[in-house]
């Protein structure tokens, strides 16, 4: 097993449901800035997950993390449970530490093996804190100590079973493909789904995907096809991905997460 | 009274109504990063007031900057005056300081007693200064300054009456508790109120909130109460809140900002 | 010819049509701050270009580069053509740098007499670059050599002929004043027309605008018509513009980018 003795890089990333209208992101910052030492960069992952959505925060926190320096805090705070009794998983995997309430949120990270601990509330918390905003006054303290050179193996008590998520996982058709749903429509009406470019092998432009009554081959690039077509191809993610080339294919048409279709070796 | 000699912390804060379609934020912090010796992060606060309006401005400002270390300078520019004769105030408080214009959005650092300065434009302006854009011209130029180790009592002549908004206080029922109003909707849709805990004394749980025809306990959690249902509680800002578990009380509701509520000591 | 040696300023701005939905621009800062000797800050301009829309990213980017101190490097990716064999620009101008797909977006910047360099991809990208984010996998690990001390005049062949998109200049209407159009609607509804300052010599308050039926006196700013007036003024853009004091100009006219008007020597 690879060692990665923890080098805290100096930037701790922020994934969360907050929105952008309120000050909960600036005053996580405020706390962050006032306690770290060492602390280099805040980056906004995003804020925007649709409030509770849990399985949202998880894929968004696994197709950023890899892109980040180990070293790297990753703070997720998507917490209905916020004041329950639900708790508080520090996890490392990589090299990298991720903060994140055990509600399944961490279900890629733990998936791949993480270490998890189950963070100390009384040893970091804010005096007083609040049993509504555990990103001000849990996440971000013990987000500092770790930039500032805590182990996260040293963050609480080890967890061996940290809440996962079941995984919309795509039905193998008994060798005529594969059926797979629409996991997340983007900012520009790309719809990423769950089928990974590994099941298309080393051929994947002998592959088409079938979909609200149409059949698209897979092609490289959006600009294989012209300007308002449909396209599928394999996205940024690693995943295919259908999108309307100067449009949106989300809302042209009308399909949103969840929708289903269908991954078939070419005839 | 207790001397903060000015210790620039390196961090400046943004707080204003200009969204995040245009690069007026981008361009501010152009200057600010063109400028200041030794700043080291501009944090933003929120950029989405609604237009012009002061007064949700200054709760912002109010409930983020105790979060920032000492030293820190908070630039507030929400300023349909700008280009009149309107001043421009540097405000001193708790060994932190604030640039806002004189227009009511500082009422609650005004009334903590900050020390208050009418900011010397002539000084600070970039040559050429626009008649519509200050935050760029003359509030992160004069910024820099601060954050370069001006002190902000030197910022320009002493100022005795800083414009102050008229606060919506709760009115008392003459023992029969207080009535109050939704102050702030926030990113989730819960309810925000102007009625503080210190309302509540040391027994919070015994007091219940009327609103729209539903009358709720206060609880110390949202998890609390089943999925959809409202709840009561005191929230991070140290308010009364009425919130919807797992939903969005305001949209449901109907009720904005203003809507009037009751607080009484439970039966 | 004045020459400005590259002198990296340790500041990378950032102007995309990713939205701030998902994770694309956080990962783009994964990726500069983890290769990036001597990055200081990432600055946002805007995300929130309009899908595909080059020409509006264009403008974008020609209002705010002055504002930043020499030696940034700016990012700028609205790329309709990721992944065809479209060049990307590394253009160089008054000692800063521009990184952007060679689709027209550099329009303002070209017919500054900025020097062009065809990057060069195999040098810079990474490996096993995707075929439809190339802001993550080449643009910057690009801009991250270049924050680096690689100087952009190094960073590929000369170009001699960047694409450039056609203006829509002003028609000069005989002496009788111009005819223009809205080029920007920002975020308060303001409406900024092609019309420069310039045009008005050294009496800007002899003018008048015609718009939508409404004759417009040119004014100094905002306050001087009453709250709800329509008002025309010379903008922080230096540009003739048209805003409704306290309201929505292009909400209320029901006026988008497009619309024209004349301006006039006031009779």
């Amino acid at each position: 097993m690879q060692v990665h003795p923890w080098q805290p890089s100096g930037i701790v990333t922020l994934l969360t449901d907050f929105g952008h209208a309120d000050t909960y992101v600036g005053v996580m910052k405020g706390v962050l800035f006032g306690r770290a030492k060492g602390l280099q960069q805040v980056v906004d992952l995003t804020h925007n997950v649709p409030p509770q959505d849990v399985a949202a925060a998880g894929f968004h926190l696994e197709q950023a993390w890899p892109w980040f320096p180990e070293g790297t805090v990753h703070v997720a705070v998507v917490d209905p449970g916020v004041g329950s009794s639900r708790r508080i998983l520090c996890a490392s995997h990589a090299g990298q530490a991720f903060l994140a309430p055990d509600n399944g949120l961490l279900t890629p990270i733990i998936q791949r093996g993480a270490e998890l601990r189950d963070l100390d509330l009384e040893r970091f918390a804010l005096d007083n804190r609040s049993a509504t905003f555990h990103g001000r006054d849990v996440f971000c303290p013990a987000a500092a100590e770790l930039v500032g050179g805590l182990d996260p193996l040293q963050a609480g008590a080890r967890v061996q079973n940290g809440l996962c998520l079941e995984n919309q996982r795509p039905a193998d058709l008994d060798g005529g493909g594969w059926r797979g749903q629409v996991e997340l429509v983007d900012h520009f009406g790309n719809l990423v789904t769950n089928l990974p470019s590994s099941l298309l092998g080393g051929d994947p432009l002998s592959f088409s995907v079938e979909l609200d009554g149409h059949r698209l081959p897979i092609r490289k690039t959006y600009a294989e096809v012209a300007s308002g077509e449909l396209v599928a191809l394999i996205d940024s993610f690693g995943r295919v991905e259908v999108a309307r080339r100067d449009g949106n294919a989300s809302r042209s048409l009308g399909l949103e997460a969840g929708a289903e279709l269908l991954l078939r070796k070419q005839r």
